[in-house]
């Protein structure tokens, strides 16, 4: 299957289209900036969610399921969320629809009309909050450690698979806490949680610290973001955690009765990844031959591809791999044998390739004969011939060599791409010519990081925590500055 | 912690509300219609959705997710669909909030009317037919076996927690053939699927059979269900398998070249079960000291609760116990060691009896002097002491013959609730006083049908696979029949 699209250097974005196209991971539908996950892309995300989901449960919390519907009136009880969110969604006006009189196809029957509005969740803390208002009466109920895995909608204008899409997937988590320590300690553990799952599942290297004010999340305290490098040298922040102070239980008149038996707000947190993940996967490791994916979320770990000219053959090559399959399958590797006689063998050399599967294994007449194989590496297109009996034990070690090779490869390339810049000037040219995280000073107003982000599409992407403190001046106001911070352009 | 609710007999529907919420499983939300699944609820679906699917894949299924939302017109391209489905939705008409002029709130923009409406997606076989089309051209491209977890939303007037709310969660299965043979064969292979999930896993005894034409799926040409009877002698539909012949391929174009190189319409089933069967499960099993969940759903299978005056006694204890705990883990058993000083062994005895913990182990300094320890059963409320380097043996033993004892009282139950009636007279008596499946010949027509249903409030629940033939009188129309169908009022 010779995949016709172009090379990363000759149109970055639309290599990413195809790829996500070509590679059966996800298309447009029917529905304006709605996305279909074909069955290949949606492996790949029961697997994120499969290796996220153990690290919630492992850190204490529950999955829950929260109405899709938040009436119109929730969105305004919060100030700075109301901003935030109730803004491009999707409003549901109607509950009915009827025979059009003329005959022809279905009307909107106007007479059920909703009293009031609903809006499909953007993001569900005021209806989860509203709810917590009843379940809590004291310290003894805290913490409500609460997870939930959901579709969302936000009416994004441009839209783009995994990436930016209308109705996307994501899970948030909800916690309420009976200290402030607790709440923002919460964040700080969720934060991690990501970074680990983005570094050790996704071969992602990440930085981890807080946002701006102008970035922050509608109606949090503190926003902490991992943020990660794209190889077109645009940033991508791939998960996110909120310390929401108090501010969702004062919107909704949430208390409890303390160990002190007196009455406080309860504090809050929430946090989210979502589907964009797929995006970042494919953008972080894949190259002009397809998809590159780290094994431990590769829905193929391994495909054994059988090279024969008649049945006989097959048999044969048959009778030597169907053990090595299932030796590896007890060890928990995921093993496809394509023994189809429709296709060729170098058709699916491509295809598999293609969609990134990380090891090939082929076997030939010759092969059985010898009493070997040959192994291809996704990562780095190498082969090798080795003998059958060592294969498992090889298998074992090339996906750990291949996971951890993807990791430091992003690692370096991220390296290799940011900047230390000291003036407007070398900050334009970084932003413009280079790419790639800058790490600059920055005086701390929100109006600077506006002007910057007017005269660049730079923002800033993350004040890294533990950050190194360093005298110097702001790089657009001349102000003085005590750090760093990482500036971008970002998807 | 006593649990005030009625008793089965007192109040059957008041006794299921209680139990629903007082235990923690899901409760009503501030959107009418829409239910909140608690975490232990939501547990329970897990364990649910986990032995699905596994069970679709399997039978060759993968995972996919199409759009929430359907554009309005396509409800109107299959006939009788529309008339099933297009009525009670939800239909979303804009896309923008902004705030109110007057300064208060927010308010729909009416700028942001979308051309044409959006409904959410009461069933999703339009949208994922209208996509078939364009991953279909031949036979090659056949079979598609898919399957999505989702949300739907079907605008029902009077909701009940779990068993029939606005929003609720399932899963459906679309899949596409080349011949009728395949696609009928997958619409009874999945109904067996859920046949041996609501049998094996939720000890539920089910009667696999078709729907009478009045009760078939909109757009079906049949729809095969499971039906089973809960403790008040209503029936309560568990699944349902539709062959949906080439209706919609018709309805959306979709055409495939066959091996003789014909174009021909493909054919289509669809399946699928939801939250509802959680209504089910605690229907079927529960009684009047609350919940009790077969052994292979609860989320906790066993609780052990130690019985200490003094932190040293509940050293001793722990030491004893922590081995078996973890013992016990290792084979897969999932069980919660409640050490906690905060609440009497009493209340926590009553708390896990009603949230239905299948086993519990109670182990007080008496015991730990004589090296044993108590075993209680959930569905009988028998007690048992045990020598302690027997436990893990035991309880295995135990949580099978608990899975096994609840499957069978139910069969019984419902063998001792059917009833086989000839007369008109016997068939409204069956119906009014005794209730259950009641077994009765009908004339095949939907008239007469409807005319039982409008009289007796019974429908068709189901006409037995394998059904005996044997000549008859329709009990209401007193015409010719050769087989006897299944009534009942239901859920």
């Amino acid at each position: 299957m010779a995949k016709d699209f172009p090379t990363r250097a000759e149109n970055y974005s639309q290599w990413y289209n195809d790829l996500v196209i070509k590679a059966d991971l996800a298309e447009n539908s029917a529905v304006r900036g709605c996305m279909v996950i074909k069955p290949y892309g949606y492996a790949i995300w029961e697997k994120i969610q499969a290796a996220l989901d153990k690290k919630f449960k492992d850190t204490g919390h529950s999955n829950a399921y929260f109405p899709i519907f938040i009436p119109k009136s929730f969105f305004s009880k919060e100030a700075s969320h109301v901003q935030g969110f109730a803004k491009e969604c999707a409003v549901v006006t109607h509950y009915r629809l009827k025979n059009s009189p003329d005959g022809k196809g279905i009307v909107v029957d106007e007479d059920a009309k909703l009293e009031e509005e609903l809006i499909i969740r953007p993001t569900s803390e005021t209806i989860i909050w509203d709810t917590y208002r009843t379940w809590i009466q004291s310290y003894r109920d805290l913490p409500i450690l609460i997870n939930q895995w959901a579709n969302v909608v936000r009416w994004e204008m441009r839209t783009r698979l995994f990436l930016r899409t209308a109705e996307f997937l994501w899970q948030e988590g909800h916690t309420a806490h009976a200290t402030m320590e607790e709440a923002v300690k919460e964040s700080e553990t969720m934060l991690d949680v990501y970074a680990d799952f983005a570094e050790n599942w996704m071969a992602l290297p990440v930085i981890r610290g807080t946002k701006s004010e102008g970035e922050r999340f509608a109606g949090a305290i503190e926003t902490y973001a991992i943020e990660a490098l794209m190889q077109d040298g645009k940033a991508l922040q791939a998960g996110t955690s909120h310390f929401l102070g108090q501010n969702f239980a004062k919107a909704f008149d949430v208390k409890f009765l303390n160990k002190e038996n007196q009455l406080d707000y309860v504090w809050a947190t929430s946090w989210g990844v979502s589907t964009r993940l797929m995006g970042a996967l494919i953008m972080a490791h894949s190259d002009d031959q397809g998809l590159v994916l780290p094994p431990r979320l590769a829905p193929v770990q391994v495909v054994i591809v059988p090279v024969f000219k008649n049945q006989e053959q097959l048999d044969l090559i048959a009778e030597k791999v169907i053990p090595i399959k299932k030796a590896l399958e007890l060890k928990g590797v995921s093993v496809k044998f394509d023994d189809r006689d429709t296709h060729k063998p170098g058709w699916k050399f491509s295809e598999y390739e293609f969609r990134g599967v990380p090891l090939r294994i082929t076997v030939g007449p010759r092969d059985i004969e010898q009493g070997t194989v040959e192994i291809a590496r996704r990562d780095t297109l190498e082969k090798e011939t080795l003998q059958m009996r060592d294969i498992e034990n090889k298998v074992i070690h090339l996906l750990d060599q291949i996971q951890s090779n993807l990791y430091e490869r992003a690692l370096s390339f991220r390296e290799n791409n940011s900047h230390h810049v000291d003036t407007w000037e070398e900050f334009k040219d970084a932003i413009e010519n280079k790419g790639g995280f800058v790490y600059a000073h920055w005086d701390g107003t929100r109006e600077t990081e506006e002007k910057i982000k007017e005269e660049t599409k730079a923002t800033i992407r993350v004040i890294p925590l533990k950050n190194a403190q360093e005298a110097g001046k702001c790089i657009y106001s001349g102000k003085p500055s005590t750090q760093r911070v990482i500036f971008a352009r970002a998807y």
